[in-house]
Order: structure tokens, then sequence, then C-alpha cells
């Protein structure tokens, strides 16, 4: 899928929203644990019901990988029910030695189908250049992200006046064009969100920390917007958790929904769409 | 497992090897394709040969995730015939937020049952940190890696002096013990073992780049050991390739019982046995 696909998609749906799908088998809704595989049926009733507010669905690998081969299964089959439109995001945070990181390339792009994958910085270029050379595929380099602890290596360690994460995006711009390349930077820092444009104004910036872990959609877009939108904000537990009972899709599709038509508006009073 | 019983098998075998699990369908030999799960047949004949001549296992997770849930399958069978003795590590390189990382561990120590696994350190304390919740389990932190790119970031960025790999050692060290926290350190930087030691004199290090990346046992030795002999120097291709035809398992042996030995006679010189 290329930028303008993505662009064409956020344009028609008034919405640049990621629904999350970090399905945890204790989380879900009691009576779905009657049938075979409960987390693909709780994330085909998601997906059923929020299909047309979002433009991608991101599940979590490690929510998957918790149940075995059994949880791939069900990420195998979830990975089946998802529109072809939709733009699907392996958040699995890889990134490992040459060979390492082409095996990781192969499985979440060929094996399991995924439009894109979040990669690991820290090993550098040769670490995430494998994930660069399929064709219409994408790399989502974590440079800023949503966790306190953010604090630690990507916004104190400095080189020439520059944080960590800064750093990053800077040198992963000669490995990949903004065709190819997203970075993720959580929305628990608006403020930075101005900065980072000056970084890199044309790439698309996936942005999670929106909802459960308390991101404002209002500030992010102010100053993430590009002329493309150039967001996808994520929300998980926001959405699939929303209820907890029979009518748990019908509870994720309002939360869904408050969020699309935020972002229609934003769209719309930034005169994007 | 603790330290010391890791460094009473390193003792009993005269062995620091790890013998890495880089299980590629597509390198095995093709005798082994007629089988149901020919990743598991190779794995469980490199095991047989090897088991009395390593101290741990390293598998890669790059390698059967390629393969998806069968892949999977693959590796619980193959984690359910190492012996209890060895030392299991993920080698996966995990690393994401709180409540992400705690699935993560849940997933590779519970479900899985891995006594060890590889951790990346971008995001953090809160990301590593739900790691070191489980009572006789380990993470290993990447510190400096073997590739080439470890210059991008790890070596070049710095703070007060120090590079990234130095803060990230150092800061590690805040968040759990020698008995629970292990590095990264890659064989391929053998003149930073040396002042490696000076940061962590008490961790033990996992080493990989030995043989096909081309690090030196020797030198490594001399400068990474400790009393405890503090180190798991690991390979990959260099043993479970070391042969393509019928006899692939004994040609691994070989292979293991080279360095096994060049292990013993270190170990006796520095008077570590």
């Amino acid at each position: 899928m290329t930028g303008n696909d993505l662009f064409q998609q956020i344009q028609q749906k008034q919405s640049y929203l990621s629904v999350g799908l970090d399905t945890d088998i204790r989380r879900i809704p009691t009576f779905l644990l009657k049938y075979d595989d409960p987390v693909f049926e709780f994330n085909k009733a998601i997906i059923d019901a929020t299909h047309d507010l979002c433009v991608a669905y991101k599940p979590n690998l490690a929510f998957y990988e918790h149940q075995g081969a059994k949880g791939l299964l069900s990420l195998e089959k979830t990975m089946a029910v998802i529109p072809d439109e939709h733009f699907t995001i392996a958040d699995a945070k890889r990134g490992d030695i040459g060979n390492t990181s082409a095996m990781y390339a192969e499985a979440f792009f060929n094996t399991i189908g995924f439009d894109a994958i979040t990669v690991a910085p820290y090993m550098g270029a040769d670490s995430v250049t494998p994930f660069l050379q399929f064709k219409g595929k994408w790399v989502i380099l974590l440079a800023l992200t949503s966790n306190k602890s953010s604090a630690d290596f990507q916004q104190t360690v400095q080189e020439a006046g520059q944080p960590l994460y800064e750093k990053v995006m800077r040198t992963a711009q000669q490995w990949g064009s903004e065709d190819q390349l997203m970075y993720v930077v959580g929305a628990t820092h608006p403020n930075t969100f101005q900065h980072i444009r000056t970084i890199a104004p044309d790439h698309f910036l996936l942005v999670p920390g929106v909802g459960a872990q308390g991101g404002n959609l209002a500030a992010i877009s102010k100053y993430g917007f590009n002329k493309q939108c150039g967001l996808l904000v994520n929300s998980s537990r926001g959405i699939i958790y929303a209820g907890d009972g029979k009518d748990f899709a019908e509870k994720a599709r309002d939360k869904a929904l408050e969020l699309q038509q935020q972002m229609a508006k934003l769209l719309k009073n930034h005169s994007i769409i």
C-alpha cells in the first residue's frame, strides 16, 4: 500500500484511526470462551463493528504469542477477516542482526501478510534495512514512544545537542523514503509534535497513547498534521474493552465512532478534507 | 536457574557454549523435509548430538515465526526435548510498554518455558522491568551488539562522555541484580571487553558473533572472564550448518566439540576450573 492509497482511505472515511487489537483472553467477555478460538471470535466482532470507521488495524504480537502457537493461529485467522482496504500493522517492535531481521520481515510481510511492522532502532541500519526491501511494505520505526521511561534513553541521551530519538529519526531518513518509513511518536508528548514535524515533515507518524494512556487528540493533530494528514492515531484498550457484555462490539463501535467524529472535524478544520 | 547453577554446569561440562538454534527450513538437509515437522526433527538431532558439550540453547524466534503458527509449534516441541539442566534463551529482542512487556514475559517464561529472554533497551525502564518480576528467570539486555551498525547509536551517541551502550548497562543495574540480568556484548568487539568488565564486573555476558560473524574466542575470554566464568559464548550457524548431509548432526557435534575443547583449555588457563 502506498502513502497515497492510505491518504485516499483517510479522505473517504474521514478518519485516521488505527484500532489496536491487543486482545487478552483474560479480558474478553466470558461468553466468548465457549468458542474454539475466543480471541478470533472477539477480533472478528470488533472488526465487523469498526471497519468503516478506521483505516488501520494493529494487532500487538505479545497478546498472540502469549497463547503460543494457538495464538499465532488466532492472528492468522484474524488477518484473513480484515478487509483488504485496511492498512495492517504488526506491532512487534522487532530488530536484530541482518539475517534475522530478514527472517522477521518475511514472517510478517509474507507469511502473515502485514503491510507494516514496528521496528526498534537500537541495533542500527543493518537491523532495519532488511525490512525495507519489500515493495509496498512499511517500517514503522520507534522514535519517541508513549511510555514514561522513554525519558531514560530516547530523550536523555544527547549527541550534538539532539536527543537520541531525533538522531534516530534523522539517521533513518538515509535508509528509506517517506513512502516506506513511518515513525512511532507517542500521543503523551503533544508538545514535541511541532519539533518532530521540523525533522520529518512528510512522514506518516503512528501515534499510540490516545485513550488508556491519556494523550490528547486535538493537540496532537494540530501540530502533527501535514498536507496528507500524516497521522495514524491508534487506540487499543479504549476501544476494544469499552464493553464487557454481549454488546461489547457495539460499545467498541461507539468509542470508535466518537474518535472518528472528532477526527472528521479536525481534518475539516485543518482543511485536509 | 541461578547464576550459581549455571556456573556449576559450566564447571561440570568445562564449557560455556550456547548453541543457537537459528533453524531455517531452507537450509536444513533436504532428507528431513519428508517428516511432518522438519524443523523439530533437525533441532532434536542437533540437541541429541551436542547436549553434553553446551550449557545453553538459544532458539532465535525469527526463524520460528517465519513459519507462522506451525513454527511456534516446532519451537514448543523443541523446548520439550531440551534437557532440564540446560539454560534456555529466547532470542527475541522484545521490549514494549509495560502491559505489553508483561505479556511477552508471560509468553516466553510461562507459556513456552524459557529461562531467559533477550530484551531491547530503547524504551527504557518500564519496558524492561516487567521481565524482571519472574523468580529464577533472566533478562539478557542488548548492550553492544555484534553487528556492524551497532556503531550507529550504541557506540556513537554519547552522554557525559559515555556511549549509549555504557549508559544502558549502568542504568539497567538499578533495575535488577546480577542474578537476573545479563548483557549482550558481541564477540566482534574484543577490545571493549576490558572496559565492559569495569562497568559490569559480576554480570554474565551473552556473547554472540563467534563463528559465522568472525569473533575470536581467546581474546573475548581473556578480557571477559570473571571468577564465575561470566560468559556464555554462542555459536549458531557455525555449528548447526556445519554439515548438510545425513551426518549433519555428527558434523555439528564436531564443531561444538572443537569449541568446547578450546573453552576447557581457556577455563583451565585462567584458573576458573
